[in-house]
């Protein structure tokens, strides 16, 4: 059957576009097909890239790429992109180590204008190339696609409205699906929703003459392609006082987005309009696998699954641990029920982090605000300038974008806020877009911003309870991985970890090893192993980079020629920097090793390969001890 | 004279609210001519402040404060709102060391309901403030004050986009004078000059009363209510498809913002209106003091002047040297005349930058993006992506707002952007808010990124020639303090510094120093003045804190036990960690004292003073030194 394909054929895009027209549908199935065929086996982003088959091929058929440059917001939805532009026969190594990345990446292919993985950077950046061309007197042509979910952040603002501005020749497809990756939220959508509701459509539908009016470059040529544009368009372009035309865009849509058709005529007309300017396509998240459109949260990134029925394959062992999410998730519902200044905020992710848990009981303390990470703690900040406990939950990559709220609108003014960063350190097959590297670094030297990492799950529990505790002041944060922890019973009573306070986990002669966080269990394992063989290790999970442990530190230094340090996090500027600060301050001159993440940006694969790939995995700890005791 | 005014009675608002309304015409003009009075004399923001007098007592006339809260924007509109709140006394410290503050400040007053000094954050502050209330059942009021040029910024849209999503009592007033620093830029900003324009004002007059039928819950009541305002309101309510409300906000404007009388009459009836509301309050910057009016950029923070002629006033003593940021400006134009990829790219600071040399020259090929840190640096990111050569001017406190974006838009894909971070270290005046504490340290351990900080005007210039060549590779990062430098004739020929290579400043025998960027002048004092006791000081002027200069430091390490680090910026994690983590990476034991920015919000003051207080200017080196040598 495969031999049949037309997709066979098609190696680049200009394969594409050697096909009739007609045939575009054919290729659009097929594609949609090879993407179900190939992420039910072996897992990653589904719903998005299925959303956008037919808008994949549309632009790639329209569009001279690479020449023309197709930006893809988020990079979640560029399956289809992958496929088409030579990348069908590596696509099974997709999101594997050593394998193509899940997510646009300019090193891999000239298709990819932009490497993505963080949401909403579409805008400025076609907007920059757009620039160039026009600079540079190319005729180039960009396109920005950017779903509805992305649009909500502030930089997709920025960016639309700088090019409003600008005269650069810019076209904005609004991926419009009403859902990023949990159901979208936020008062854009709802104005989305409400342009596509059949009674707002042709409304203003004898305006179109007039709007475009406005244009005077345009001339008559473009008023009649615009009105070949608008009869082709079920829906209208629609008064001046839209809110992208407010923006000096000029709005057209809304079209349905799986009709490829019909969108290449649209894309192709399009095409000799100067300018900003939006197209507004309605798609299907999911679109094709009943399941999928179903069940849209779920089947974002599935996990593998029956291609055909849809049901999803639970992994051959269940893992034996609670997700630290989880683990997240249900200890801020109980502290809540015991504090009624607790609140819980997520930017987007409430299924991802599991604050889920919370909204579904509390509905009314706990707030998803949408993609937008810097109102995410600004708006937590402003909760707890007026009383209130903020428990604001962001990823730890995602935290970079909110790092001058975190400092300017909290530590600043010493508010009580509990930020609690998910996916810290080594996330896996995302790579390095998502990569928790920064935050050990970029928190502990902000004044008075308290920095924890706990090892595992019941530490977790108790350092989110002892970060609520009346008696702690100031901002407090909380880093822990992605993936399962290593206790089973962890709903254990609260316990209150005093501030600063290390915690020791074996007591030893040769060497010490003091570890942050979730690979403080590496060490137990490397420390075990070297025990039967001899080597005694001392070891102390620091539990916090800021403040540090100062008694510990002074002990262990006195005690100790050799100490290693490990940490899920960047080796610059991290914790165990911080460690040679105290012991330079006071005069220590004991070798300190550290470990961590090097000096590069770590690409994906799973945990356990990059982990290894770094250096701070068991065996290696065990290497390291071996060499700086000299066994 | 002073004796007879009303506003010497006035300590809190309390007094405020006890005048007759027709008395709040006089204490505006008397408290704008106070402003002029103490900002002619001890410098300060000026223009914003004047510009809202007017909206400053008609909020605290109406509003209970401070248990209502009024939430002001960037802060340096708030003169009048710390003059009638308490501190009409302490007015001559603004700004000085130990005294007031110039921008809001919880910790200074009740009154401030929320600390500010960067942009547009506002609205999210306030919408928590207003949700807390909500939840803990009070009766609370908040009002956000928002400018048209921080309203630009994504943080304030993401604030919109959620407080739309929600139903707590918030108002939003929009202060648009059409100006943020420099002219205001961006679609938005044509976008509210056209529904200012009188054309707009009262095309959609008649429909005030459908839309306010579309708010079911608020009946006739705010029906009867709205229709006061809107007969009082010389323009009207805008019909739904205005931008306002399309993000679920009622909009009410534009009226006169200088009308106090009316002001109050609106705001009392706002105040009865539940749910998200803005006003859109028309105000010119500066207003009332012609010389203001007419020169918005010079007059938003003027230095001293003459409060009857508004002729500035220049220190006695002229600066010798240039400022910094003209070398900069100077510097990048000469380069670009030399290179046309160059391009130049500001967040609204092109006369705070002197981006504006290049803009006047080449308008382009340099780009005002408005405020928009995020924005600015992923659009530099697209035009690198495109064959640019970006050189992207952002404060350094201001970068912390774009540090997802150079982390994931530029430094993951190695595109070659360089960014110029004036204001790195501390500023003086300004304070907390604007101090550049993190750069170094936040910089420094990006993989890849190049991060320099000149020493001098000439380096300054020499590095950004080094950084624009063929050759140089990847991101860029240079920082330079606010300020003037130190050479007389510092337009020389450029010569390139190759990357990662320090400069020996003075050979000596006692004690090595190594500095990075300005404060290496302080070196240089200390140590001639050292020289004089006999303490032989060996200093380098280290230049880059990434990459280090590894057979310098090799070389130092070997010879000397003690070591002295000094930077401007934050000893945690900064310059000086770096060759802590040089010297335990191999293996040296030399004594390494850190000089610069301690575990602390350093507050305002002259870059001396604070300097002094942090211990890092020519004579705490020098006695840090006497110490370290034991002489």
């Amino acid at each position: 059957m495969s031999s049949e394909r037309l997709l066979d054929k098609i190696e680049t895009p200009e394969d594409l576009r050697k096909l009739d027209r007609l045939e575009l549908v054919r290729i659009s199935d097929e594609l949609r097909q090879h993407i179900i065929d190939e992420v039910s086996n072996n897992p990653g982003h589904f719903g998005a890239s299925l959303g956008v088959v037919e808008l994949t091929v549309a632009l790639h058929y329209v569009y001279n790429t690479p020449y023309d440059k197709i930006v893809w917001d988020v990079g979640h939805q560029a399956y289809g992109h992958k496929i088409l532009t030579g990348r069908k026969a590596q696509f099974h190594t997709n999101r594997k180590y050593k394998g193509i990345s899940g997510f646009p990446r300019m090193a891999e292919s000239e298709y990819d204008a932009f490497g993505v993985g963080h949401s909403s950077t579409s805008i400025s950046a076609a907007l920059g190339m757009a620039v160039a061309a026009q600079t540079k007197g190319e005729k180039r042509k960009v396109v920005a696609v950017i779903g509805d979910g992305a649009l909500q952040a502030g930089l997709a603002f920025e960016g639309l409205n700088n090019a409003g501005n600008q005269q650069a020749d810019l076209l904005v497809i609004l991926n419009d699906n009403n859902i990023s990756i949990d159901a979208s939220v936020g008062a854009l959508k709802e104005y989305l929703l409400d342009i596509t509701t059949s009674k707002t459509y042709n409304r203003f539908k004898d305006k179109v003459w007039r709007l475009l009016g406005r244009y005077k470059k345009v001339g008559t040529r473009a008023r009649t392609l615009a009105a070949q544009i608008e009869s082709g368009i079920k829906g209208t372009v629609l008064e001046q006082s839209n809110l992208f035309e407010s923006l000096n865009f000029r709005y057209f849509g809304p079209i349905d987005g799986h009709d490829v058709l019909h969108l290449t005529r649209v894309l192709e007309d399009l095409k000799t309009i100067p300018g900003p300017k939006l197209l507004h396509c309605v798609t299907v998240k999911g679109k094709g696998f009943p399941k999928a459109e179903e069940q849209q949260t779920i089947f974002h990134a599935p996990g593998r699954f029956d291609k055909c029925t849809g049901e999803l394959i639970k992994p051959a062992e269940c893992p034996k641990h609670a997700l630290y999410q989880e683990v997240f998730g249900q200890t801020l519902l109980e502290l809540a029920r015991q504090n009624d200044k607790i609140v819980g905020i997520t930017p987007a992710m409430p299924t991802g982090c599991s604050l889920n848990i919370m909204m579904k009981e509390m509905p009314g303390r706990a707030f998803d605000v949408g993609i937008c990470e810097q109102h995410a703690v600004t708006f937590s900040a402003g909760l707890a300038a007026n009383g209130m406990l903020p428990f604001c939950n962001i990823y730890s990559s995602f935290m970079q974008r909110a790092y001058d709220q975190v400092i300017h609108d909290v530590a600043i003014q010493g508010l009580r806020v509990v930020f609690c960063m998910d996916r810290g350190g080594l996330v896996g097959a995302d790579g390095a877009t998502h990569h928790g590297f920064f935050d050990i670094a970029f928190m502990r030297n902000i004044p008075g911003m308290i920095t924890a990492a706990p090892m595992d799950e019941v530490e977790l529990r108790n350092v989110m309870y002892t970060a609520q505790l009346e008696k702690t002041k100031g901002p407090f944060s909380i880093r822990y991985p992605r993936g399962t922890g290593v206790i089973c019973d962890w709903q254990q009573p609260f316990e209150e970890i005093p501030v600063g306070r290390a915690r020791l986990i074996s007591e030893g002669t040769d060497i010490a090893v003091l570890s942050l966080g979730h690979p403080g269990n590496f060490v137990v394992e490397a420390a075990k192993s070297l025990r039967a063989e001899g080597i005694s290790v001392l070891h102390y999970d620091m539990r916090f980079a800021n403040p540090l442990d100062e008694e510990v530190l002074h002990s262990v230094m006195k005690r100790f020629r050799k100490i290693i340090t490990v940490e899920d996090g960047m080796i610059k500027g991290g914790f165990g920097s911080a460690v040679l600060e105290f012991a330079a301050d006071n005069g220590y001159s004991a070798e300190v090793k550290r470990m961590g993440i090097p000096d590069y940006f770590v690409e994906h694969g799973t945990q356990q390969e990059l982990w290894h790939e770094c250096g701070y995995d068991a065996a290696a700890i065990e290497q390291a001890i071996i060499k700086a005791t000299g066994h």
